[in-house]
C-alpha cells in the first residue's frame, strides 16, 4: 500500500499523463488527455460506488422478504437471498453478461464475452466496471422472485430457477433493450425504447417471473379458508422488513443514477427523481390503507415506497421532479389494489413482489412515455407499450414453462408435513431463532 | 444504458469541452473549462453520495428508536421514522426548501424556489443536487423528535408536528444560519455564527423540539412510581439499536464532511475529527456509567457516541483532531448527567433524544468557537451564545404552541388503554412480532 | 454552508489553480498543476468513501458475531465490536499509527507520527485521509478476535486486549508488511511480500491472535460433553447474522479496492475479484455443508463468503478473475473443514473465527503469489511462505503471553455462574431483549 501511497496525488498523474502524451512535456494536447484520464477516473469512480450501493439491495430483499414472512422459514428465504447473488454471480460471468452485452449477428442475443473473456490484463477495464454494474442488476432480478415463492418452495428447485432466469430470461431481454457492448444493441433499443434503469428490463422480468412461480406452486397451505376468504399471514419481523425498504432505498440511488455510469451532472436529477417518487408512493400508499382498512398499515406503506422507486426506475432521467410525484402517487395507490386483486385471484405472493415489481415496473415503463420532458406521442407510448408487452410474453411464459420442468424433475414444491414445520429445519437442519419461544400462533 | 456506455469516458468530456469552449479545438482555455467541468463532476459526485450517506440514517435512528423502546410499540415509530422521511420530503419540496433557501426580501426568510421552480431542465441542476443533500438534513431534524414522543403519542398528531417542523419551523431557522442560495444569507451567518455541518440548526433544532413535545405529552404511563421516583423502561431490541448507531455514525461520515458540497482536500480532517469525537463519546459514556452504575452500560455507551457525534458537528471544520477529541470526551460525559437530570425532572424522553442532540447539539455549538482553529474571543463566543439562544427561544416556543395546538384539536396523546396495548394494535393494527411469545414483563 | 455553496465549482478551484500556479493566468503549466489537484481531490474522495465502507464492516462483524451466538451475550458482544473501534480509533491515534507508518530508523517499527503530530494545517492533510482508511483497518483486525472469545470473557480483559492489539501488535507486524508513511518501508515488503489489501497484515493478525485467545480462555461450559463430543450452540438470530455478511461483502469493496488509495481504473479488477471470491466461497461451502450434512447449512455458507472475501484479499489486486474464482473455491472448501478441525480439536471459536480470518488469509495470501499475473516462482511463494510464518510467529505468541498475563493479573474470564446467567446481565446489567420469552434452550 504505502508506493501507492507516494503516488498520490501527483506521480499517478504524471506518469498517465505521459503513458497518454507520449512524453511528459507539459502541452495542450497532453493536458486534455489528461483531463480525459481524470474524468474516465471519476466515471470509474461512480460506476463502482453505485454499484456498491446495488449490491447492498441484496441485504435489502433478504430483510423484506424475511420479515414479511413467517419466523419458521427466515433462514430459508436468507439462503435464497444469498444463493441469488453468489450463484447469479457466477452464472452471470459465465454466460449471462456474453448473452447480454457481447456481439450479436442475429440481434436477438449476444455470442462472446463468456467467461469475462472480452478482458486481457492489457485491455481497457472498463468491461471490468460495466460487469460489476450490470452483475448486480441481474441478482436484483432473480431475488424479486423469491418474495413471491417464499415459505413453500424446495430449496434445490428455487437454484434451478436461479441459474435459468441468471444465464437465460434476464440476460436476452436485457439484450433486447440496453443492446450488446460491441455492437448496434437490441431491436427494442431500436424502436427507441425508454428504460433508462429497468422498470421493465430488471423489475417487470423479475416481478413476472415471481408471478409464474407464484402460480404454478399454488398457494402456502392454510391460506385460503375453504370458504375462498385469503387469511392474512402476518410477517414475523417487521423492523427488519423496515431496514429492509431504508436499505433498498437507499440502493436505488445506485441504481437508478449509477445507471448513467459517467459521474456528470445528470445524476442531480436523478437522485431528486428517484427520492420524490419513493416518497409519494410510501405516503399515497399509507393514506389508500387508512382508507380502505381504517389504520395506516405498515406493510402497504412500505412496499408504497418500493411501489414508487420502482414506478421512477424506466423514467427517472427523462421525466422532471413533479412528474415524478405524480409517478410515485400513482405507484403507491396501484400496488395497496394490485396485492388486493393477487389476493382476490388467489396468486399467494406473501411479499407482494407481483404488485411492486410487476404491476409497478410496467407503471413506470409506461410513465416514462407519458411524462417525457421531451413530450410525448402515440408511437413513443406505442413503443413502451411493445416493450411491456414483450416483457410479459417472454418472461412469464419462459418462467412458466421453466417453473412446470422443475416440479415435474426435481421438484419446486416442499411437502405439506415440511411446509407445516418451516423450511428451516426441513430443507436447513437450522432455526433462525433458537432461543426465543414460538408464540401460539406461529406454531400453525 | 449502452449508448452512455460508449461515451464514457472519451466522447462524454469531448462534448462537454466543445459545450464550454464553444469549439473543439484544444487550447488552453478549452482546457481550463474542462478542469473546471470535471470537478464540478467531483463536486456533484461527493456531495450526492455524501447525502445517500445522510438519507441512510433516516434507518438508523429507526432503529435506535425502535431498538430502545418497547416492542408493543417498534410498528409505531418505523412509521413515523418512514413518514418523517416521505411526508418531510414532500413538505421540503413544496414549502421548506423556499423558506430556507429562496431569496429573501425580508432577511427573515426565503421566499423563492417553492416546489423546485428554480430548477429548469436547462438550466444548471446543481440545485437539485443541492435540494437533495439538504432534503435528508431536514429530515434528520424531524426524525430525532420521534424517540422522545415515543410510546403514547397519536400517530395523526404526530403527523401534523412532522409537517410543521419541516414546512416551518426548520427551513425559518436554517436560513438565520445558512441564509439563502440566491442571496446574502441570514443574519446569524452574518454575525460570523459557526455551524458548519448542525449542531445548532438540525440536532438542537430537533431536539429543542423533542423537548416541547416531551413536556405537552407527558410521561409514559408507569414510567414514575407514586413516590415519584423513575422507573427504567428497557428497550426491546439492543442489537437493532446498536446496528442503528453504528449506521448513524457511518451517515455521519456524510453529514459532516459532505457538508463542504465540494470534493477537495478539506474533507479529510473533517472525517477524522468527526470519527475521533464519537469513538470519545463513547468511551466516555461507557466509563461514566461504569462509575456511576457500577457497570459499563450499553444504552449510555451507544449515545455516548452520538453525543460526540452532535457535539463535533458546528465545529468539524475549524477545530483540530486533538480538540475534538476533547469536544467528544466531554459530551460523552455530558449525555449520561443530562439524560438523568431530565430523568429527574420527570421529562420522559424515551431514547435520551433530547440530551444528545438538544443539550450535546448546544455544547458542540458553543465547542466550536471555543476550540476554533484560528482562534477565539469573547465576541466569537458571544455569538456562538447568541446562536444558541436563538435557536432555543424560537424552536422550543414554536414547538411548544404547536404541540398544544394539535393537543387540543386532532389530538396529541393516545388514550390509556391504547397505550397499554400498545400503539401498534390501536394505531395500526399491526403487530412487530407476531411468531414470538411475549415475556411477562413486556405485558406491563 | 452557504459561502462555499457559491465556490461550487469554479471560484474553489479557480483558487487552487493560483495556489498552484502562482497567479491566475490560463496557462498549460497551470493546467497541469489544476489537473494534478483535481486529481488528488478524486484521491482523497475514494480513499474516504471506502474508508466509509470499511467502518461499516463493524456493523456487519457485530451483528455476524451477536448472530451466531446466544441472546443472553449479545450486549456483551455489541460493547465489545463499540469498543473495539472506539478505544481502538484512540489508541491507533495516540500510539499504533506511528509505530505502523511513522519514520523508522530501525526498520522495526515508525517512531514518529503518533497522536498525528505529523499533521498541521498548513500542511498536507493527505497525512489525515490515510490515517482514517488505516484507523478502520486496525479496528477490523482487533474486532476478528471477539467473536473466537465470545460468551465467556470479562469484558475489562477484553478492553486490555484491545488496547494491546490496537497499540502495539497489529501496528508492529503491519510496518513490517506495509513499510511506513516517510522512509523506505517495512523489510517483508523489501523481500517482495505481497499482501495488497491484508490476508496476512488483517485477517491472520487478527485470526491468530483470536487462536491464542480461544486457547487461554478454553471452551465455553457444555461446548464438550464428557466422552468428548462436541455440542452444537447455535446461533439465537440468523437474520442478523445473514445481515451482517452483506455488510461485510459489502465494506470488502471499500477494503480490497480502496486500497489503491488512488481513484484509478485499477479499481475495476479488484471490485470483480472481490465478488467472485466472495460468490464462489459462499458456493463451495454450502455445497462441501451439503454433502457432509446432508443438507445446505447456512452459517457454513455464510462463513464461505467471508472465507472467499477474506483469500482474495491478498490477491486482489495481482491476479485475474478467474484465478480469483478458484482461490474462493478451496476457501470456501477451507473453511468447513477448518471449523470441524477446530472443533475437533477442542478449541471453541462459537463464530468460526480462527478459520475464516487466521486459515483462509493464511491460504490468500499463498494465493496471491501462486496465481500472481507477472507469473510464479519459488523465490514468490517463498516470500508469501516467510510473511505468513512471521505473522502467526509474532501475532500468536506475543497474543498468547498477552492473553496469559491479562489471565494472571486483571482476569480473562467470568465466573460459572456469570458465564451461566450470560455476560449481559453480569458484566452490564442489560438485557437485549426483555420483551420476549426464552425459549427453554436457552435457559441452558
Amino acid at each position: 500500500m504505502k508506493r501507492i501511497l507516494y503516488m498520490t496525488p501527483l506521480l499517478g498523474l504524471a506518469m498517465s499523463v505521459s503513458a497518454w502524451a507520449g512524453e511528459a512535456a507539459i502541452t495542450p494536447a497532453a493536458n486534455a488527455a489528461a483531463i480525459e484520464l481524470v474524468q474516465s477516473h471519476a466515471d470509474y469512480l461512480w460506476t463502482l460506488v453505485a454499484a456498491c450501493l446495488v449490491f447492498f439491495m441484496q441485504a435489502g430483499f433478504a430483510l423484506v422478504e424475511t420479515g414479511f414472512t413467517r419466523a419458521k422459514n427466515a433462514v430459508n428465504i436468507l439462503m435464497k437471498n444469498l444463493m441469488d447473488f453468489s450463484i447469479g454471480s457466477l452464472v452471470f460471468w459465465a454466460v449471462g453478461f456474453g448473452l447480454m452485452f457481447g456481439a450479436s449477428a442475429s440481434g436477438w442475443f449476444g455470442t462472446s464475452g463468456f467467461f469475462l473473456s472480452d478482458f486481457s490484463p492489457e485491455g481497457d477495464p472498463w468491461v471490468l466496471a460495466f460487469w460489476m454494474f450490470q452483475v448486480v442488476f441481474c441478482a436484483t432480478a432473480a431475488t424479486i422472485v423469491s418474495g413471491a415463492m417464499a415459505e413453500r418452495t424446495k430449496f434445490i428447485g428455487y437454484i434451478a430457477y436461479s441459474i435459468v432466469l441468471s444465464a437465460l430470461i434476464y440476460p436476452v431481454f436485457g439484450s433486447w433493450a440496453w443492446g450488446s457492448l460491441f455492437n448496434g444493441g437490441g431491436w427494442l433499443e431500436g424502436f427507441g425504447f425508454i428504460d433508462f434503469a429497468g422498470s421493465t428490463v430488471v423489475h417487470s422480468v423479475g416481478g413476472w417471473a415471481a408471478l409464474a412461480g407464484a402460480i404454478v406452486l399454488g398457494p402456502r397451505m392454510g391460506k385460503y379458508a375453504k370458504d375462498g376468504t385469503a387469511r392474512a399471514i402476518p410477517g414475523h419481523n417487521i423492523p427488519l422488513a423496515a431496514l429492509g425498504v431504508f436499505i433498498l432505498w437507499l440502493g436505488w440511488f445506485g441504481f437508478n443514477p449509477g445507471s448513467t455510469t459517467v459521474a456528470d451532472k445528470s445524476i442531480a436529477m436523478i437522485f431528486v427523481n428517484t427520492n420524490l417518487a419513493a416518497a409519494t408512493g410510501a405516503v399515497f400508499a399509507m393514506i389508500v390503507s387508512w382508507l380502505k382498512f381504517g389504520k395506516p398499515e405498515i406493510s402497504m406503506s412500505l412496499n408504497g415506497a418500493l411501489a414508487g422507486l420502482v414506478g421512477i426506475t424506466a423514467g427517472c432521467a427523462n421525466v422532471s421532479p413533479t412528474s415524478s410525484i405524480i409517478i410515485g402517487a400513482i405507484a403507491g395507490v396501484l400496488v395497496v389494489f394490485s396485492v388486493l386483486f393477487f389476493d382476490k385471484i388467489k396468486v399467494d405472493d406473501p411479499v407482494g413482489a407481483v404488485s411492486v415489481h410487476g404491476v409497478c415496473g410496467a407503471w413506470g415503463t409506461l410513465a416514462a412515455g407519458i411524462f417525457n420532458m421531451g413530450g410525448t406521442s402515440a408511437s413513443i407510448i406505442g413503443v413502451q407499450l411493445l416493450g411491456m408487452g414483450t416483457c410479459f410474453a417472454w418472461t412469464f411464459s419462459m418462467a412458466f414453462v421453466m417453473f412446470k420442468l422443475i416440479d415435474k424433475t426435481i421438484g419446486l414444491r416442499v411437502s405439506p408435513e415440511e411446509e407445516a414445520e418451516g423450511l428451516d429445519f426441513s430443507e436447513h437442519g437450522g432455526n433462525a431463532y433458537p432461543d426465543f419461544s414460538v408464540s401460539a400462533y406461529a406454531q400453525k
